[in-house]
């Protein structure tokens, strides 16, 4: 059972509208990220220009239209009203309003992708598997939706982006020749402001460079693989056993606080996998422990009403069915007050799983760190690949060179040395921005983590509170209609949780 | 699982002992059953004459000891000290020690159920299928049984017979006839008080009457078989059909008070089947979301402790290791109060399951009453069955007495005849005795019972109240440590569970 399925709206018992209204109302805005609700604002890094400017994102009014696009006949699509309000400059409409499609949104992802390569992209919702048009469907989606547009706006540097600046205000995304151009081949250095050194980008060399994703050029890909080889420490252990080449690649990986940030992120998101199942199981059995709280309570009401029956038999003004009725009315009351307490509980349990999404949000965003390690690291072997190819054409022109029958060869091999260097310059350019974007998405993205687990927690309690107040006015009244006396009830002291109640592990 | 598996203690997390002491202690001697401590005194009827008397058993010390009776060797037995209290004129000390083992456990019951057809006898503890002499076996044993005895000790009629003083007073039971006495033959008729027409008490007669669980009579079994028969209303309806001789039978059912108590408590069985049902699973889903909640806060803590060897790493005076600090101790108070809510929870568990402990004592006393009832059945059963039998026997007297030739044969009729209307008035004795005996008892047991429901349902609502108060005020001191303000919190107002609540099943 995921967080989602906890966060659907509990069935209602019996139809009751008693509870229509939510019943726990934590004081700071959970829950505020409903549709056409106000929305949360995410942490931004405190490094960037435009940090300043507000971008606030709106989904909202789903509406189900035949798709026009499809070639068969009665498929529906969804879109989505998208508002978006901003001061940033680069908009020129302050306020805007645009349509889009889930597959848009596929393709914002793949842009962001492509030009945005070294930064933690926010992982887009999930496709489904059935195509859904459900209510309960669509208005999630729609939440989640606007949960990822507000998760890239809130990125310092991808909010300034072009793929999401023409995402939210051009009209007709198909007639946007930037947009359909973002995909096509490298696109990396769109922003200049990322390039330490921009004049020295070399012109597209005449080696094709697919961006990942796209169809590879196999010779470089093997040439990498053998290189991959190369480096893998038992080979080289051994290589000189076998009579393999097992050259030192002249770039290593030596930033060692990259090295350390790696290795922490990798357990935390271990320890954080830990804990996110630990919570569902605690949701899930929040949950089900709730229900049977309800389904006890109905069985109060049967037999309550098997006691009333009794009690109407035996008669109003004898001394028995007064205590069959009396005894019947203690039981209901133990059975309405059941129910309530099971509907407060459900609705805890769904406010604490929103209360611990962080947690969540925090694991969602971890194929994004690892996809762009996994960048850095091929930039890096592409990189290595071409200065040992560069050198090894090297040697062979200089051999080639004196002999006059093979100048021919020679301007060949001329060519490709050029080539594999311009490669090679290019990926050097791809992971030094890699480096300095990681360089500052790892300090972000813990500077923001920190921030949004003390949010969380501050959130989880808060609901407990909530919880437990509404519980215990619940068993207090039922206790006293019982004959408790309010004076038993001792006034709640919040307890501190200091050093001493230190727990050993 | 049973609520007795629930009523053992929860095992303790990481050792700690933080919480030797019960987290939640209502104000009524909830758990005063315990060995040694005060006894629970059940409610007595108010019909009887000795209601003024105290009778109060502890059963306490148990002492295992080598099997000096079985054959087997090295067989231990465990036997517990019985100390009784009471004021009842027919118990000659007013304080009394006893030693017993389970095994007079058992004899007790048999004798109770002999002498005491038509009470509802209490149920005794469970034999095991293992032989067990652990502790926590033995110490829960010795409150079981102390349980029983108290039952026993509570009922108007049965704390004044001599099972009972017998069982509480004899040093010896195997050297007491009158003990050995008590299951040979039909002693129904031992206290003499119940004994509307005692002088009407026939002689034993010479066929010998057997009580139930022993030999039968197999002539009288067939013929009630036979009466059984007959009395199937799908066989009076066919048996002119079928040429079968059915005889309305002299004798009916025609207590109709009796007939709705019966169907009543069937119903009520049913019932309360189904909501101990549901009270297991609630219980057994508040112990399981309890753990629950102390394995996320276990989690919690294993993540602060990564965080704070971050902040070692990072060092104390920088500021990212400073926040690291911060987030890690944030954690780790959100661990511990979880575990602490944890035990509270777990607590509160084993104190909700001994609340509802009356619906359990309830339900046990069934097999008891269906065994009361059956033996009304059988009691009427052999009556009509000697008045047919009688008639019978009467109409061939009456056929064969002209023929002086069948002289020898009438004589051993008429002494046939004599036995079948001894055995009739036996049973119409037995009969009546247990009508009169079912009178009472299905009226105390409802009294009974709505008062036992009155104090569950207090019981429970106060076990609840206090679970919630601890938990606030656990989740408060949290929620206050992490920013929120103790002006957040309303002051819990009890609600009523007022009539415009009912819930509309």
């Amino acid at each position: 059972m995921s967080y989602g399925d906890l966060l659907a709206p509990p069935p209602s018992y019996a139809d009751s509208v008693m509870y229509a209204q939510p019943e726990i109302q934590p004081a700071r805005d959970v829950g505020a990220n409903a549709v056409g609700g106000t929305t949360t604002v995410y942490l931004d890094g405190d490094d960037g220009a435009g940090d300043e400017e507000t971008l606030q994102i709106w989904v909202s009014d789903p509406k189900i239209e035949a798709d026009t696009s499809a070639a068969l006949v009665g498929k529906r699509v969804t879109h989505y009203k998208i508002t978006t309000r901003t001061t940033i400059p680069s908009y020129i409409h302050k306020e805007v309003v645009v349509w889009r499609r889930f597959r848009d949104f596929v393709a914002l992802d793949a842009r962001l992708s492509a030009l945005h390569r070294g930064y933690f992209i926010p992982p887009r919702p999930e496709k489904t598997v059935v195509s859904s048009t459900g209510d309960n469907f669509i208005a999630e989606r729609a939440i989640q939706l606007q949960h990822y547009l507000n998760r890239i706006a809130s990125h310092s540097k991808l909010r300034l982006g072009d793929p999401l600046r023409i995402f939210l205000t051009h009209q007709d995304l198909a007639s946007s020749l930037d947009w359909f151009n973002m995909t096509a081949g490298r696109v990396i250095t769109t922003i200049p402001s990322d390039l330490p050194s921009s004049p020295e980008t070399p012109q597209r060399p005449p080696i094709a460079v697919a961006s990942p994703g796209q169809p590879r050029d196999f010779g470089r890909f093997f040439k990498e693989l053998r290189q991959t080889v190369v480096q893998s420490t038992a080979v080289s252990a051994v290589g000189g056993v076998l009579g393999l080449d097992t050259p030192k690649p002249k770039v290593m990986e030596e930033d060692a606080a990259f090295l350390v940030e790696k290795d922490r992120v990798v357990r935390m998101e271990n320890e954080l996998s830990g804990m996110s199942s630990k919570a569902t199981k605690l949701l899930t059995l929040q949950q089900k422990f709730g229900e049977a709280v309800g389904e006890f309570g109905l069985e109060c009401l049967k037999f309550a009403k098997i006691q009333e029956e009794e009690g109407t038999r035996l008669g109003k003004y004898s001394e028995n069915g007064l205590e069959c009725m009396t005894a019947a009315n203690e039981m209901r009351k133990a059975g309405n007050t059941s129910i309530k307490v099971s509907r407060v509980s459900r609705a805890a349990t769904a406010q604490t799983a929103q209360s611990l999404e962080p947690l969540h949000d925090y694991l969602k965003i971890m194929p994004s760190v690892r996809r762009s390690i996994s960048d850095r690291n091929e930039s890096l072997l592409t990189l290595q690949t071409m200065l040992a190819e560069a050198d090894r054409l090297e040697a062979r022109i200089a051999k080639l060179t004196p002999d006059f029958t093979k100048m021919k060869k020679v301007e060949d091999l001329k060519l490709e040395l050029d080539a594999t260097r311009a490669t090679g310059e290019q990926a050097k350019v791809d992971y030094k921005i890699i480096q300095d974007r990681h360089r500052e998405e790892f300090a972000r993205l813990e500077k923001e983590r920190v921030a949004q687990f003390h949010a969380m927690l501050l959130n989880y309690s808060r609901v407990q509170v909530a919880n437990a107040e509404r519980s215990l006015s619940l068993w207090r009244g039922l206790a006293e209609e019982f004959g408790a006396s309010a004076d038993e009830w001792r006034t709640p002291e919040p307890e501190k949780s200091g050093e001493a109640d230190e727990t050993t592990l």
